[in-house]
């Protein structure tokens, strides 16, 4: 007969909020609930500092028609922090789990969360705390390993292939150049996710630049160009962490420093340094630079059902698996088909504080595009698009001055 | 016995797109191919610069399948223009009129595009070529005369709604100052829509400026430091717009100034100099500043249902006025009840070249928010918004270090 451990579950969000973080938190808490030997489900408001500041919330009655409205809504309903706990941290959040009775801990975030997960059950070991840690995979940035994809990406992917569509539709009807700054430090997906905006071959965006790829001006300023001469208009998406061939990134923004000196990224100031460029080489009109900014990862409306699908089930799995199973890790999903999934659970040591980048075979040989293998992978993850479609209709003759057509007669 | 006008149609789209501007364009072909005495309906590629490049394609023949599939993209369809057309201009424009046969010209466009249809019409009567001109409203700023709204300030009211909606939600999980610039030269209708991104007590936008009025940078400073004390966040709603009290404007780009000499007006200068300003306050932490840029107009799946149905129908009463009634003007709509509109044709002197103000009524006498009346005004243009809801749960009680809650036994 299998062991049944009673105890309570503790829940938190880390890091940036996603539009579908809260159906992972309405997955750990529905599906604990179903499980008799579960006390109380408590939540941590704004993640593990709120641990070990003993702030946390009663979540066992919470109704379910707040719990699913709560789902639906994006941003952290815990709120969240930017706190990356060291072992001196995590032997204060292993206290108050402690203190609550807290046997299950389930942390929905990236790879820092991860990194978080793993210190914590190393302690809970070393001090015959009987605890199970599961990560919760979330980030827009789709960067984590083993995977093969991340909660959050899928709607954030979505709203930049939105944007960049609108953004084309608006460069067709006033050409020029449109630059769009999309969210992405050291991994390009997000940005990537932009190719799903074509929907005619001529539509843009025209250029892709991933911080997989090193970035040069003047190359840039060609490239710009090249597709001017073709198209009239060029519409361009650019990871706001784009480096130099020096490794220095673009949108480093050494007016503000954090505690170890090291400059801040700054979507406005890659906008800026790429407009600058175009704009020093006089033949180039009409530039315009948008920073999508934090409208990417928190735009309400703007979710992908997969992805809101997903977000839920890996949180449902999280449970199975430590409850269940009284086992530790962090939850995968694995793509079985065009388009299913099925979930598995690989080590935290497998996904912590590891950064997975854009692979090989999804980016262009020019450096500028996607291939057609990552338009495949991105695709069912965004969705299905509204309607983009242009008018059918043939050219009228022009007509010699003077001469008359049609009669407008009064009958 | 009415008489009956045979002779051509011609639509064009000026100025800036907007989600719902081809709802408009489908509204003027569906409806004028009803009438037998029409000929052709041509429409003129890149606005008035369409027309005198002689640019026309010719859409009696387009399906209805495909004006539908169009009406629903965002971006004008027919392309646009930012010419704004002198008496020269528009005699060129009436040549081609002209020569085309057209008896009905249909212009979608803003306060400049009436002016544009106020010229052609009174040289048109001057040269005794009978024509029809109407204009049809659009425009994200909501800054015409005479209408109670503008077709397409409501999915861009939406589009701001929303925008402020997620980024409220972001500040309350990842607290620090937020501030979200919104388009609008002169009338704040627009920014004054993220008023409906509230729903609890203490939802940003905490602070709404508007360029109705002057803009005052230490009160600013003063204002955002209040909102911090008493929520320990702040979201700020600006106009790109906004003056100082000596009538500059905060957004200048002097570097990028137009062939009169007059400087561009700038999102991303309004954001520099904003976050500058706090910054100088060395007291406050976590400042970001997004500029939304040309999502506002353009964003697909972002549209209010009023809005939409009302581009359509402005477009089909534009027809039956110049169609069935032989009459010039300009489609206004009147507001009849909570809520119901009905339209009525205004004159095209009533709305040219006019600009209309947020009304006094509508902003609140702090003048860093709007009123109740506003929020009554803008929410049905809107729509209603996705779910907003945090979660309901009590908070946990501390415990005295040491104690231990609930067993952790093994059954």
């Amino acid at each position: 007969m299998r062991k049944i451990i009673s105890g309570n579950v503790l829940v938190a969000q880390g890091g940036g909020p996603t539009a579908v973080i809260n159906q992972s938190l309405a997955g750990v808490v529905v599906e604990s609930r179903k499980f008799p030997q579960i006390g109380h489900v408590y939540g941590a408001l704004q993640g593990v500092q709120g641990i070990v500041n003993e702030k946390l919330i009663d979540l066992t009655e919470t109704t379910e028609h707040n719990l699913e409205a709560v789902a639906q809504t994006p941003g952290a309903a815990l709120l969240s922090t930017r706190d990356k706990p060291d072992k001196e941290y995590c032997g204060k959040i292993l206290k108050v789990l402690w203190k609550h009775g807290v046997r299950y801990f389930f942390y929905i975030g990236g790879n820092d969360s991860a990194e978080t997960c793993l210190i914590i059950k190393k302690q809970a070991a070393k001090a015959r705390h009987k605890l199970r840690v599961v990560h919760i995979p979330k980030t827009i940035d789709n960067d984590l390993l083993v995977t093969d994809h991340c909660p959050g990406y899928g709607s954030a992917a979505r709203f930049v292939a939105l944007a960049f569509a609108g953004a084309n539709l608006d460069n067709q009807a006033l050409p020029g150049v449109y630059i769009g700054v999309v969210m992405g430090r050291d991994a390009g997906f997000l940005t990537a996710a932009s190719c799903l905006a074509r929907t005619y071959p001529d539509d843009g965006p025209h250029l892709i630049y991933l911080p997989e790829r090193t970035f040069d001006e003047a190359r840039f300023v060609a490239d710009v160009k090249t597709v001017l001469a073709r198209h009239k208009r060029c519409v361009v998406a650019v990871a706001e962490g784009i480096k130099d061939a020096k490794g220095n990134r673009i949108g480093a923004d050494w007016e503000h420093v954090d505690k170890f000196g090291n400059p801040l990224l700054s979507g406005a100031l890659v906008a800026k340094r790429l407009t600058d460029a175009l704009e020093r080489d006089k033949s180039i009109e009409r530039i315009r630079a948008d920073v999508f900014g934090y409208l990417q990862r928190s735009l309400p409306g703007c979710v992908s059902e997969v992805d809101r699908f997903e977000a839920r089930e890996v949180a449902e799995k999280a449970v199975q698996y430590a409850i269940r199973h009284d086992l530790d890790g962090s939850v995968a999903i694995r793509r079985i088909g065009d388009y299913a999934v099925e979930y598995a659970l690989k080590s935290l040591e497998s996904v912590a504080k590891k950064t997975r980048h854009m692979e090989d075979e999804y980016i262009a040989a020019s450096g500028t595009d996607v291939t057609e293998a990552f338009r495949a992978y991105v695709k069912p993850l965004a969705g299905p698009l509204p309607c983009i479609e242009r008018i059918a209709a043939p050219a009228v003759p022009s007509k010699p001055q003077g001469r008359r057509a049609g009669g407008m007669r009064v009958r």
